[in-house]
């Protein structure tokens, strides 16, 4: 029954994997995964909430290593141009750091928004248009939670053309891949995410982005 | 120790809870929320992940019924536009659909992104700068699932012109709100989504929204 409560027990699951939930590159394995445990994640995935019910996503399952080498070519790119636009202190540090594991975990996920879907007038999406794209990301979320609570890695890669993207994959023009997710086993899950860990950023006190009432004058 | 694994136990929690999310519009109750349960929603929302650990996002947490009113005033208005864009029959349907509940429960959270946030340079957010964007809204979808895990009520207004929300708000010039969420205990869950219980749309079936490798062609 889907209208039941949620226990305390239950409760502090879903913390233990909001918590724990991790951006992968490094510690992916090779190991295949299950197709029952991929349905199960995809399924979470779908049940996310989209404006007008929607429903604006697609989930493009990429196994085939030359598709996959052709989107690590255009992330190596991509990265190579990004490296560039860091002060050179920040660019050197840029570069040591692992920040995809296209190859390495056996699957990829490309999750799009079509923009046309039950068009032209979506209701909810009146007032912002954008509120399709958010559908897709909220979609990527319940993605990544459910595989952390499968002990599945996802790892997002952002160093991307999507021009090339959508080439490479064969998206049409009216739909955008909003996410392309790497998935697999893990070695292990490391406590801390890695731009913290290696001091890039620090996790923001939570006092700090919580204001009352109203944004507050003085910042 | 967040590298543990999760269990099989604490995985169907997970689940539970993301198949039973949903978007609450008539079920508030005014009970209050105690501040316990704010803060951990609110915790799970910060640990969403983040281009770059970005972390671009803010909660505004609005209790004042009178700026509530002004919001509620201003979806009132995008709403009555929006009905104007169906035809006769669908706009009849949509003007019956309960679609905030923005006074009923007892508070409002707006979440933001700052686009300015430790940038310029953002690392991974060089090629996709709505990757912020994105941020804001994987912490959007945190917060619901904890809250649901909290036997809380979450909904999305989206009918709302972003400038009023600013003004309303004091939200300065470089943040977007992302998401107007009402925030509440509920009378209870409904076993279906709204708009798939009253027939606006059907849940897609989970065959036509994954590909293998590539978008087909004849679609």
């Amino acid at each position: 029954m889907l209208n039941e409560l949620i226990t305390k027990d239950e409760r502090d699951a879903v913390y233990k994997t909001i918590f724990s939930r991790r951006d992968v590159r490094k510690e992916f394995l090779p190991d295949p995964i299950q197709d029952t445990v991929l349905q199960r994640i995809l399924m979470a995935a779908h049940h996310a909430p989209s404006v007008g019910f929607m429903q604006p996503w697609n989930f493009i399952i990429v196994r085939n290593i030359e598709t996959r080498k052709k989107i690590k070519e255009a992330f190596v790119l991509a990265h190579e141009k990004a490296a560039q636009l860091f002060d050179e202190e920040k660019s050197q540090k840029y570069r040591k750091l692992k920040l995809e594991g296209i190859t390495e975990a056996p699957l990829g996920i490309c999750v799009t928004c079509d923009r046309e879907r039950n068009g032209p007038i979506v209701i909810g999406r009146t007032s912002i248009p954008e509120t399709d794209i958010y559908s897709s990301v909220c979609a990527v979320q319940n993605l990544w939670i459910a595989a952390r609570a499968e002990n599945l890695g996802v790892g997002w890669v952002s160093i991307i053309d999507n021009v090339k993207l959508k080439k490479i994959l064969g998206i049409p023009n009216h739909v955008v891949p909003v996410a392309y997710l790497c998935l697999g086993h893990v070695s292990h899950f490391q406590e801390k995410p890695d731009l913290e860990r290696t001091g890039w950023l620090p996790r923001l006190k939570m006092e700090s982005v919580v204001y009352d009432e109203k944004w507050p004058r003085d910042t």
